[in-house]
């Protein structure tokens, strides 16, 4: 499967694209503004996996040549960039690729981060209301711990909650989801749950500042 | 230490009178409405502990009546019964008690189920404003997998999260969680984080509805 990763230069991008590339044999798309970093960073993710005597398909350029031809296509920007660089892919998007979100708008207060917007409305919901009405939008990988994603000989052993309203996008992602060793997807029921969903990231936040010796938290039910 | 269960017939509450039954010497007191069913569900408790070949302080009386002297007091009680219980016993409450509130308002729609009440004010803090001023209130308990918690053999494995502003009251209700083998007590923040933290028992809920082979959820953070 052709899999871009938007913003794959930044930190859950990384992770998400060394995981794919070491565990899966799907070719890996690096996504950037400027097709140099992406180049860069391919480069650099390859020679990581190629240290550990694997080898894996990993390509850089624009977001837009990285999401044409992609059945998947993660928009792994920071939240303020989120709606317009899907916007910004709209047009490059296969007929029935699969958008899937990770991002959560965060404020903060003195009682800790929170997910920033309206209880019933997500940044999943946003990226779907902007999406082409053939590509399905899946959220996921909201509560990954980011550092142990990109850091190959950490145990991962958590899970992520996939959430939309396409119970066979949802599968689709899923499937690749649970290829990467100690990640398991679990279904995390429709889009209107995604802002519970997409709380989980301030929460596993406030765990790891308010509890000593806690760091880079992930989530599984059990 | 005396720990009263108020509405510990019912299921979280028997599953932690059990469990500190079991892994702790503190004197275990169930409350109920009606002394008799208590009484009974001490007996039955007690006989539990018995056939595991330990001992164990079980007592059970009225709600009020184990009030007294305790030291910790859960309002183990259904959602909509927690404020008027806890008014019950307010007349009994010893001064420097701690309350501790396990309960989660839940409402359903066609997405499952949800945290019922506004996004900034909890279960937690309705019983924080009706305790006298000298007892603190600290939220924990509610995400539990309640089913197995009260079947000793069962390995937990989880975390339940404390919230207050207490924090000495959060330290000591922390001290006896993680007395209960396979229970970790992690610091959820000041009383403001309580909506955040009963939504998890919802989520759990619906993660077990939405996910074939998954029942009776609890949450490791790792």
């Amino acid at each position: 499967m052709k899999i871009a990763i938007l913003g794959g230069t930044g930190d859950i991008g990384e992770g998400l694209a060394l995981r794919w590339a070491h565990d899966t044999d799907h070719e890996i798309r690096i996504g950037s503004r400027k097709a140099e970093k992406a180049t860069n960073a391919a480069d650099a993710y390859r020679e990581i996996i190629a240290e550990r005597g694997a080898d894996a398909t990993i390509l850089g350029d624009e977001n837009a040549r990285v999401t044409e031809g992609a059945e998947i296509v993660v928009v792994a920007a920071p939240p303020e960039y989120v709606t317009s660089m899907t916007q910004a892919v709209s047009g490059a998007l296969s007929r029935n690729a699969i958008l899937v979100s990770p991002a959560v708008k965060l404020r903060r207060d003195a009682a800790g981060f929170h997910r920033d917007g309206s209880p019933t409305h997500s940044l999943t919901a946003q990226v779907d209301e902007i999406a082409p009405p053939d590509v399905a939008v899946v959220g996921a990988f909201h509560s990954l711990a980011a550092e142990r994603l990109a850091t190959l000989d950490a145990e991962l052993g958590i899970d992520t909650l996939v959430v939309g309203d396409d119970q066979s996008a949802k599968e689709t992602v899923s499937a690749i989801i649970d290829e990467i060793a100690g990640l398991r997807a679990l279904d995390g029921g429709p889009l209107a749950n995604a802002p519970a969903v997409e709380s989980l990231a301030p929460l596993c936040i406030n765990i790891a500042l308010q509890n000593t010796g806690l760091h880079d938290l992930g989530i599984r039910f059990k």
